[in-house]
């Protein structure tokens, strides 16, 4: 697909930084923070703060640095507010896409040649990530608690015995994780859902809105599976393919946010789609 | 007054397009774009995009340059985006305010130091700042039709003939601009209302809101006179002052919007007030 250039003149660390807060400002989001709702610990304003905060990172992608130094310069900048973790999952998609996007190939191959060229270096880094913020994960395989990504920086020796690159750990969490198969996958899902707000009408705050409701409806979110299991992500799945118009989607929102259900994977997966629309030229 | 210092580690740039981002998200902030209001041609993901935009040059400041050329650098970058002119004014106070803070000095007298020392250079880049967007201005008086922003870079010759520092502009224009009377007054608004918001609790979108309104009672909106008159801008101040809560506040802003009535230039005051409250510690 041949992409329209952005006549913004915006470089891709500052469409991932717009991203970041197109992403919170589209409304309605069902279960995540919107320009409507904050959850009870998680504020608006904490979003804005961890985008601004995200840029230098973000910033070094643009300018080449290795994605695990990008990361976890992004992830420092990113906590640097009250509310935790806001977009740890959004930065991990971000990141090789900005340096997809630097080198002049966002494409789903671009992207994947820059995951696959990752380092143990870079496993060690994205692990080191993990200090800087409380996230919501579920246990490792039975055989990988050397890897368990709660011990940060605890695990590098275990990454460095087994020769793990940043790949590889994505691959060892693709079957459980959709971020994971993102960076497996192509980023299969981030480019389809890119295309559907690029074909869409309107603000882009509602046409992220619009992707957000059709991305939750194609598979269980894995933060919804690490804290309410299987079964509650299939019924928001199901829950999701039954809105059909913005107000349904805003019921949904109050009855998810009630419910403490809050699909942040798929946020990060529109987050990612929101960066690809702005770099082929979503017209703000 | 001693400043506390932000442990957010973010430098005065970032925490200038942070401002930015927190003064369009404080809500309600009546007659101006917040969380759950749009005007018909101007959009909240506008103001996002503004404030990316701006961030080279509010980095440009933060590094030392000139007022004039991180000015309208910034300007540059905010209008980047569909609506138009989404912080104009703001950017005229943040840049003064953020060369302060990195010079070590964000006080009255720091900022009125980095005013006074503008030069005719920085007058030329200020006029040429508004070729890059529509602003809203009155006319100028009768004997400085040469001086008329409107004529962008058309008035240089009459900058250099007259000998006109940027400060000497605001001077000519403090008694009918509020922007330009903070300008030549210490910041003294911007100052008073920051001490506000860092005294005032909860959510800082919140804080802003509340500044805001009391902002309002203070004096005629600028922009409200320019757009409806004096008269206009007058009853604006005296509906503000009714306002005692959140629900009455909500409700004027339902009204200014369906009036037209868009107090602009209070807003960059608040802007440039949250600057300075995030400058000297106030949590997010």
């Amino acid at each position: 697909m041949p992409a329209p250039v952005s006549n913004r003149g915006f470089g891709p660390a500052r469409h991932a930084e717009l991203a970041l807060l197109l992403e919170v400002a589209g409304t309605p989001k069902p279960g995540n923070v919107d320009r409507t709702r904050d959850l009870s610990a998680l504020h608006f304003e904490q979003f804005l703060a961890g985008a601004v905060g995200s840029s230098e990172g973000l910033r070094l992608a643009e300018r080449g640095a290795s994605v695990g130094e990008a990361f976890e310069t992004a992830v420092e900048g990113m906590s640097k507010q009250g509310g935790g973790n806001t977009q740890f999952g959004c930065l991990l998609l971000l990141v090789p896409l900005v340096k997809a996007a630097a080198e002049g190939d966002l494409s789903p191959e671009g992207v994947t040649g820059v995951a696959e060229a990752t380092t143990i270096d870079d496993a060690v880094s994205f692990y080191r990530g993990f200090e800087h913020v409380d996230v919501a994960v579920g246990d490792p395989p039975e055989d990988a608690h050397d890897l368990d990504v709660r011990r940060g920086s605890g695990a590098e020796s275990a990454l460095r015995e087994r020769e793990l690159t940043l790949y590889d750990v994505m691959e060892l969490s693709a079957e459980r994780d959709a971020n994971a198969r993102e960076w497996t996958g192509g980023f299969a899902r981030s480019f389809r859902a890119a295309k559907s707000i690029l074909a869409d009408e309107g603000p882009v705050t509602d046409r992220v809105s619009r992707a957000f409701v059709d991305l939750l409806t194609e598979e269980p979110d894995t933060l919804v599976v690490t804290n309410h299991g299987e079964k509650v992500a299939r019924e928001v799945m199901a829950r999701a393919a039954e809105v059909s118009d913005r107000e349904e989607a805003d019921a949904l929102a109050a009855e998810f946010v009630a419910e403490g259900i809050n699909p942040g994977t798929t946020a990060d997966i529109v987050c990612a789609a929101t960066f690809i629309a702005l770099e082929r030229g979503v017209p703000l």
